[in-house]
């Protein structure tokens, strides 16, 4: 397979150009085969699968401890219950397939595939909750969902069947609880995104732009090296515009029936899009150590007199380090280390450990750092406390170096004439009013997407567009 | 959750009916609930997922450490594909689902919903495969498949979608590498399924029941409590059937363009129906401890006296336990210990520890096997070294049940009028020819299915049919 993966012997394409640069790193790395023979569907190889796993173990690990239970919910949803809610038909009507037979048969009602799991999971919720002994429910669930889209596909970011969504979906008792989740929900993403070191604008959407059939909608944008944006999260206060649609009710203490407040939050492989297109480089992928299949690789330098003594030497690291639940893998096959280097640099493997006959002599070891690009060698005591000493810096540096991306990407305005006919190719702020008047009007004239504004209103500006009094900083940029 | 999943306040119907006692269980123990609105597919509950999650987590343990590399490919399969191999396509056209319409648009290209996925993977193989230093490949996957069953369906069991398919498929240079990976791949499930305490008949299916594609099938069959058999594993030698089919080639190490031979297996969430059935009893479900979410249970017996030091030591212990990678539970509500017994016998933990003033003044603990019932009252020193000795034991025990099991629910015949309208409700053996004339006979006979012979050949008997020398001896059964 390693073969195959990695087949193609031209260079990767400048970062600079990010389009053909993300595309041709897909392939190359071994995240995805884009052959498939349908548009918007990919092959995860194994390597670009083990990300998968380790970015999804860790929003599973969160999800867990912060109580909610997984569970899995049908992927096929009847006409009937997929068109009750109106709002979210409009959203996702254009989008959904459908499934009209079965064998040769003609089936009575047609089946959608998941859009999303709204319609599939709240007809049950309806039958779990009776009382407010029942509540709150938290779930989740990491499911494949299917959206027809029309725009141009890409790996991870754009997709007709998206294989990896996690959502979580809530039931409270009171408006106030379902608002406390939404900020519990936020913490959770916050602390997600930051082990995968990855730098996000949290923003409420304008309300022509939220979860169809939502309240509002909240959402987690990350800036990609071409200065678009891109949603790789987004949790939704649902109020109670479901369990009116479905009839959620539960009995409070005093014995009255009342309609629930919901909320859900998703995440999807997306954030593993950002992953590579923010860390990345000109020699390939560069992984976070707690994404990173191989965080160490140990390259013997072999002179033919010392073989033996030197690939040894390799081994016994090799355990040393295994033993202590680092990834480490030792690349002793034929090819020479030049070839190994670039390899696995292209494959984002943290750090690399040289090893040959004169630090074998020196009980000393090389040691490449794969974002810095430092070379130093260090002492053969504390190897191990100076390999996780190494990984927790490379974490550090990944995410200050988003961090730092992020604002570098940003810049303030308040004077229209900074915006008209500038082909901005980053993200801007400027005061604006909550209205959809002037959400549209600075939309036409800066040729960006509105994204909403920062959870924040103390702000004291007035309007790029319309001149008046506004507490809010809102956000544009052209969006994935 | 919990409460709902335990609404239900009359008893389980006893495990004699078995197929009340199947449907029953499902729902009480919180496996599955079955009130979606689509025939043949269902919700699994918390507690159920957390069943299958270490189900599956075992055979992607095997998987793994037997150089399967794990994957994911599409859903959707256009029909172009799925139409080119023609006996895979009689075998499957009548189950397939198929979306014909995206949003409003009808698509080009009819898209199947996976059944299986040789037809999702094969012509991906071909771009993979050039040289033999390409392989062999080994990949596997866990997916959800879809089948359009017009039989009666059943949780677990014929589902409309499998949620939890484990598929693996693996490409070779040779006809004698592709018949040992056979080999492997039995071995690899044989000891999955010791892993669940379930006893199996390996069985080769008679050609024309073979995997549509095939050269031939064995599968794993397991007795359910009511006398009929259940498929829970298939293991398939595809021969170059597919090879020739996707024009699936590589170069040997003299050149010449060769088809490649190919094997695939799998197994889905009938292992678990397997072990719900096999295992469980008139008061709930008995988890072997590998797949028990909660290997143990602490019920504090309280007095009012000595309520906190009761609760001190019920903690204590937990933490102990929990520490040492034991799955526990303190269960510290205020319901009544005889209800927590129920409840807690119904979910299949495998001990349950009771600790009242008295056990604390002795300092002993009551010990309860949910298996054997057994009631033992214990030394609290070594309690770690006793329960892990207990879980080991209770692995054994539910191991030797269910080859018992399968030992009395196979009779030899070898005369017909044994067989000829005696309504059998259990598996029978009999000397058969390998001839589809005599299979067809002994299955009209009997009314039973032919389940195919096991992979001896060197019995010497005569055909019950047509009294001709042979050497296999053939199974029959009613079959799920």
């Amino acid at each position: 397979m390693n073969n195959n993966e990695n087949q193609k012997k031209n260079k990767l394409p400048e970062k600079l150009e990010f389009n053909l640069w993300y595309n041709d790193i897909i392939e190359r790395a071994g995240i995805m085969d884009i052959r498939y023979p349908i548009k918007g569907l990919y092959v995860w190889y194994p390597f670009g699968f083990k990300i998968r796993g380790l970015v999804f173990s860790i929003i599973k690990k969160l999800m867990d401890s912060t109580d909610h239970e997984e569970v899995l919910f049908p992927t096929l949803i009847p006409k009937t219950e997929f068109m009750k809610e109106a709002l979210h038909i409009q959203g996702f009507e254009k989008e959904v397939y459908w499934i009209t037979k079965g064998g040769n048969t003609k089936l009575d009602i047609d089946l959608a595939l998941r859009p999303t799991s709204e319609t599939s999971i709240y007809p049950i919720f309806k039958l779990w909750i009776r009382s407010h002994i029942d509540l709150p429910i938290k779930i989740y669930q990491i499911v494949n969902t299917f959206r027809y889209e029309t725009k141009s596909t890409k790996p991870l970011i754009r997709l007709r069947e998206i294989t990896s969504f996690k959502e979580a979906h809530t039931v409270h008792e009171t408006e106030y609880q379902s608002k406390l989740q939404i900020k519990k929900a936020i913490n959770i993403y916050n602390k997600f995104f930051s082990l995968l070191c990855i730098s996000t604008l949290i923003i409420k959407r304008p309300s022509w732009d939220k979860f169809p059939g939502s309240d509002y909608t909240i959402a987690f944008d990350t800036i990609m090296p071409d200065g678009k944006s891109l949603q790789i999260g987004t949790v939704h206060n649902l109020g109670t515009n479901f369990s009116k649609t479905y009839d959620i009710k539960y009995e409070d203490k005093n014995g009255i029936q009342k309609y629930v407040f919901q909320t859900c939050y998703g995440i999807s492989e997306r954030c593993i899009a950002s992953l590579i297109a923010i860390h990345g480089d000109n020699n390939g992928l560069v992984l976070p150590p707690n994404i990173a299949p191989i965080q160490v690789v140990i390259i013997p330098i072999v002179s033919k007199l010392e073989k033996n003594n030197i690939y040894n030497e390799c081994k016994r690291i090799y355990y040393t380090l295994k033993k202590n639940n680092i990834r480490v893998y030792l690349d002793d096959s034929e090819q020479r280390p030049g070839y190994k280097y670039y390899k696995w640099e292209l494959k984002g493997v943290c750090l690399r450990l040289e090893i040959g006959s004169s630090e074998i002599k020196e009980n000393t070891i090389i040691l490449v750092n794969r974002s810095t690009k430092t070379k130093e060698k260090i002492n053969q005591k504390n190897l191990l406390n100076i390999i996780n000493i190494k990984l927790k810096e490379e974490e550090k540096i990944l995410f200050s170096n988003s961090i730092k991306l992020l604002k570098e990407n940003i810049s303030y305005h308040d004077n229209i004439d900074d915006i008209i006919n500038k082909n901005i190719r980053s993200v801007i702020k400027v005061p604006l009013c909550d209205s959809e008047k002037c959400g549209v009007e600075i939309e036409k004239i800066s040729k960006l997407t509105l994204l909403g504004h920062d959870l924040k209103d103390h702000y004291y500006n007035n309007c790029i567009v319309c001149k008046n009094k506004t507490n809010y900083i809102f956000y544009l940029s052209k969006k994935y």
